[in-house]
């Protein structure tokens, strides 16, 4: 085996080539013990520019990964890989000429279409906005708004995770729960079907709050990051999700991908990404 | 050709299946006279239930694109769509298997290994949040903590860019112009290279205020979309971006992925998601 060996990957794409570089991230978590380099070439649409980048790829003996929907553009990819005895993969062809086949239609091969600043995308961008002006309980308003609302202790990823559905065009506001706090009397309006519990191990709350404590040079032996204080907060935030009737996740070794694809189905709410 | 048409997507994966939803996005917007119907089959990790997708796939003639990393599941997929003549595109397979022709080691097969709850994770997290504390001018402090500082008038999606950023790993914080506020000292303390200007075209923001003034049930011929008030405005935008000196970029007609991809650019600044 070729230890700490260094593969280059391009990442060529006529648009801003987020569905490519998403395989190369997943590709590389395959090879840990690998080395690699990405060259992200995005917005490539002339043929020039796109030789120039073959060429340099060409060099460095890159995998490349490519989405090009340019008729032209692509088949001067494959014929420059083929030429050259380059790896190339092409994501997008495929699937489009399958669609053509079955639809007996021609793709548009419109550059970035995905991107166009259609209704969808409109729907999106006021998602996001509506989780920043909803985030950690600013304004209890949101909660009747929502989509989704998420209640969490702390260190349960809610911001990240609001913003996270907020790009699956839904609207989330979030709220934090400690003991001293009061509930917003909005909450208990809201149709439990529409809420999320977060909650964790108290084993990982307590390693994330003796961090803290250090980062600020504090004694780490404080209330804060005391185990009591941490299993009262746990149950305190058991018992008003009980209360209140929802479903409850714990993120504990979850990512935020995984506990959002968790809420879609437990709220048997859709991804509502092309709605 | 077959108009109105209905083709359903199967999205299949063993983990949250997001590089096979952005593939099916991109190939969907190619069709825009089409109809597609997508079932998402996130976290399919057992052979039954694989099959229990796959024969719902096969009587709605759909289209599959999947990415299973473990090989029984994969060789599953394939075997049954080639038994029963489905359509079926293998994201993740030809790039992995070059891998390790070329490394001579095997691939980790791990499910959902991208998800894992590295320091790269925990780097994402961070920068969310960093983009939440920092939205919308609200703290100073943070122009001097940011990778990334964002300047922009009215109706740029100042907030959605911070966040599509902080995805890539970037410390973004953002501060609206207008004319009547003064620009925090800070600002003047942060190297002009990490500074963005955003503007509009003056004919977008006086369409989108117009629109925001009547769904406040307003006069629509307000100071706020008077067409001279937005002139100043963009000029005095433009003024400060050049006494700072900083990049400018029209958002117009540009959605905030390819601003995104901009930004970077002229930032010289690396897409950090991977670091």
């Amino acid at each position: 085996m070729s230890e700490n060996s260094l593969t280059n990957i391009y990442v060529i794409s006529d648009s801003a080539g987020d569905t490519a570089i998403k395989l190369a991230h997943a590709t590389m978590s395959q090879f840990p013990d690998n080395n690699f380099r990405v060259f992200r070439k995005n917005f490539i649409q002339k043929l020039d520019a796109l030789e120039t980048v073959l060429t340099n790829a060409k060099k460095r003996d890159a995998i490349i990964i490519f989405t090009m929907i340019d008729k032209e553009l692509n088949r001067f990819v494959h014929s420059f890989c083929e030429t050259n005895s380059l790896f190339h993969f092409d994501l997008m062809s495929p699937v489009v000429e399958e669609m053509e086949r079955r639809t007996n239609t021609a793709a548009k091969r419109e550059i970035g279409a995905q991107h166009h600043l259609n209704e969808n995308y409109f729907k999106r961008i006021k998602a996001i906005e509506f989780a920043a002006k909803y985030d950690d309980g600013r304004d209890p308003k949101g909660f009747l708004k929502a989509d989704v609302v998420i209640l969490g202790v702390s260190r349960t990823s809610k911001t990240p995770l609001s913003f996270l559905l907020a790009q699956k065009n839904l609207k989330v506001a979030n709220l934090p729960i400690v003991p001293q706090a009061t509930i917003p009397d909005e909450i208990w309006k809201v149709d439990p079907k529409k809420i999320i519990g977060l909650t964790n191990d108290p084993e990982v709350l307590n390693k994330f709050r003796v961090e803290r404590m250090r980062s600020y040079g504090l004694d780490d032996d404080t209330l804060y990051s005391n185990m009591d204080n941490i299993l009262q907060e746990l149950e305190f935030a058991d018992e008003l999700y009980k209360k209140i009737g929802c479903p409850v996740i714990n993120v504990a070794q979850r990512s935020i991908e995984e506990t959002a694809a968790i809420i879609l189905e437990k709220l048997g709410v859709e991804d509502k990404t092309f709605q």
